[in-house]
């Protein structure tokens, strides 16, 4: 049995606090096994009847991973249209994915026809399968952080032709397309809030009790 | 800027080795505001676009409960039929949800509609609300069991239904109902690996090269 003490959970909130969605990327090499050291912690996870339905695929070859850039610049694109006047001008201003720079690319499914779990846990909410895969890809995130190595998700992306350009099995539902590499800077404050894009909300305006 | 040790990342390696979900709860009360200091972290969580959707409902009107505990009972006696022979009798032992003992229930909902965020990043992907949400709650198990609090993640209900019994705007999507309490025993097995449900496979058993 284990127990935890202020001390590291301090640090735990602190880790909570300088997490980051990374755009900004060193091109620096992660060490040999980084990745793997990663998905691996993501597989501690929880998972729907312990269907461990997450599938990664590890993005090397050259020309997939400009293929994946170019769908990125195509939807981004595509979303800019969307918004108007001076919203357009903020949105055409960010910087929305470390694709380029990021030295690691990790594209991440659901295993939606898995037998592994026997279905327990998933009849009326099916979806739980993607949540386990969230939860696993949020673990990889902090475990990411603790070693100095920063995550960007990425969700400006046809989820077809990412499929197509990985050669993934149909069953497979696209989660999440993964920039990792070590950040150009640390903050503990999201890049969208310090661009001005959105600000945070207190935890009291989302809470309700019944 | 923060950095982290080798000390901590080897705690935050037992927290992730450590972290259950449980369903064998002590009914003795949570300290004031621990539900609400666990929401306070939760909100710190990654989401896309900045939208912050999460939306959490505390339950704490007794019929309410009851009316879950229902709902999760009819569920589940739905979910045993979908079982047969040596399975079935495997299934019907298990123990799947702890409502009846947890002191704290917390329904967590992702709103569809809000419009914090203006949006970016769920043009393509807008299943990204749902896993912004999913992300929270993975950091407020993880920060659950660093104080010893368990929490155990009951998706064997009826999203509709629960819907109803909480009456929260239609705009919000049901995502989880977690039970919140001090665990009977703490364990680095999942459960339903040491019930000989589900074994864990190896991470290496998950990840492709491409």
């Amino acid at each position: 049995m284990v127990a935890f003490d202020d001390i590291f959970r301090r640090q735990l909130r602190e880790l909570f606090v300088w997490r980051r969605d990374v755009r900004h990327f060193r091109t620096t090499a992660l060490p040999d096994g980084a990745v793997e050291r990663l998905i691996a912690t993501a597989c501690l996870s929880p998972s729907v009847g312990l269907s461990q339905p997450w599938r990664f695929v590890i993005v090397d070859d050259a020309a997939r991973r400009r293929a994946v850039i170019d769908d990125f610049k195509a939807c981004n694109a595509d979303a800019l249209n969307c918004y108007s006047g001076e919203r357009a001008g903020r949105y055409a201003a960010l910087k929305l994915s470390g694709l380029e720079q990021a030295p690691a690319h990790l594209a991440v499914f659901a295993d939606k026809a898995s037998d592994i779990g026997h279905g327990l846990g998933r009849t009326t909410m099916p979806e739980t399968t993607e949540y386990s895969v969230v939860a696993a890809i949020t673990a990889m995130w902090l475990a990411a952080r603790a070693e100095g190595i920063g995550l960007g998700w990425v969700s400006i992306l046809n989820p077809e032709r990412i499929h197509e350009v990985l050669d993934v099995p149909t069953s497979w539902k696209f989660i999440a397309y993964l920039c990792i590499g070590y950040p150009e800077a640390e903050c503990d404050q999201p890049e969208l809030e310090k661009e001005k894009w959105e600000h945070r909300r207190s935890a009291q305006e989302f809470t309700l009790k019944r």
